[in-house]
């Protein structure tokens, strides 16, 4: 039995956290799920860090920054934080963090936000549970949340 | 018995430690407040360590940067150095920054950084005491000194 | 008998890798050969240090960023913690990353792709078996993937 | 007795470690000084660690980085690096650096680095010897080197 | 006996190695010099340690990045490398980059390249044989490859 930590923020206008367990539950079994919610972007590394001494084999950071230039910094610093915990622990954390100037307005960040949380969500599932999945596609141009770019047409 | 760590600054032109242990002390209680001042928001991220080592569960740091380039520049390198130091003990650090563009004069300035340490104090004593109170606004728009953004309205 | 690990992403839309093994098995022998494929570029850090404790030697991270800012943030912080878990395991890690803007059509590009994962190779094998080749190249503006600079002219 | 240490470089277009030492030896007694000279900004960091590591209980980092882009980033690493040390001993460093693009002329940057020196050596005394000083200044908009912007007016 | 390390990349395009080592024998005797090459500047931060962990009291590492964009951001990421290692081994390492764009034309970066190498390879010899002589020039307004500054005129 594995554990999957899931970290999402009250800051985020969308529950992503809804859609990846939605979307793992859909997947498969074999694992449970632990949550972990904190204020916004900056604090999910300390989240992260809290799910894998809690015992999570993978964790999914959710965050949703703002359109600002001061959101992109703080963005910049969640993201090097959330690598530094990955690293030190050796416990894969996939990042998925919208920004809010992605989509023209709110339906569409929804939708957005949906689906790259379910898509990480499979890439989670996969490398717990079926890392040749992703080898074989590897090079493909895989996307989360957008369409995918595939592979380069020569 | 908690304890809740508070480091503040002599550049900043207001006195958010005030507004902060005034919003936690009409919360609730099971806490006792500790205070670190140090001159800038470079040196907050030393502070934060300090308080932690004196057996602060949580800690707050409240910082009024600049309006100029230079300032976006320190205020970036004291935010990675806070995320080091919570990631290093494995301790809450909430960072309040104020940046003094932010607001249009001195008196929206003032409103701002009190309205935001208060806020930020409220998120300080939820992830000590009420961590469920988090889970239940997740994914609905928080925000912190300014209106909450709210969910995104499909 | 050494071994050589292999970093890779489903995001890349060209498959590197197989460039990369290619090359290097047409160069000698005295090495197996380690793959580890992650979805995106800031997965490569974990990638790199779980080839590291597997027992790799040198370690080569193949990633494709996209062409927008925040593909340019992404790589950049992709690339620290790749230079961290380096430093951390005193292990060579080659980044070999090819960004979409630096050719005009798809065609370029998986040339581009092609030729920098081969020369990379080539370096692998160089600082593994035989260093003083490097030396001998040292100032002589040698680049991967474009023609060679050469030494300045006087 | 405490023991100060001043980082210095031959960089800098001013000797600030006299301004520094000049106005500690006006405030008070209680410590020594040591003093430790690198080529440029970067290796301050160093230095300061050295002088941490030599038993100094507060350490003043002096530079002065160049008005071009270039000069910015090289700033910005060394603060980065300095904070790193901080952070690893536990051991106050107040960065002072001046920007060569901060004043009009030669004669305005001696004062303004000259003035800079000597208000962070009354911080480094304040944080060694009164720190209930630091905090009866909190929220104040102390500044060094510059007029004080003083508290918000509302 | 001290032994001096050098690491250098075959990216370069000038032998900044011979500058270095040349002048170094014509300051004094006392070390010997172990070189370690590496393909490019993002390298430099591993062989530095390798050169350290092979007993170097001293390194010089010597770097050309490109002129675009891109080649910023890699030598910010190299640099910060850099200083890593040096604050994590305690054993000074100096930088001696030059950027392609910072000359005319490819003789005057050779000078350029030249000059600056060997003025840090008396910086070198001066941080491990002749500490006073750095302190003599503090705030002198120094400079490597290009004419002093010096102090400024009040």
């Amino acid at each position: 039995m594995k554990k999957i930590g899931i970290a999402d923020t009250t800051f985020a206008r969308f529950d992503m956290y809804k859609s990846a367990r939605d979307e793992l539950e859909s997947i498969g079994t074999g694992y449970t799920i632990e949550r972990y919610t904190v204020p916004g972007i900056k604090d999910l590394a300390i989240a992260c860090q809290r799910l894998i001494r809690s015992g999570c084999d993978m964790v999914i950071a959710l965050g949703m920054p703002g359109p600002e230039n001061i959101d992109k910094q703080c963005a910049d610093q969640a993201s090097r934080a959330i690598l530094d915990v990955e690293i030190k622990h050796d416990i894969h954390i996939l990042e998925v963090f919208v920004h809010e100037d992605e989509a023209e307005n709110d339906n569409e960040l929804a939708e957005l936000a949906d689906g790259r949380a379910r898509e990480h969500a499979i890439n989670a599932y996969d490398l717990l549970f079926r890392q040749d999945k992703l080898q074989q596609a590897a090079g493909t141009g895989q996307r989360e949340g957008h369409p995918d770019a595939g592979p380069l047409r020569r």
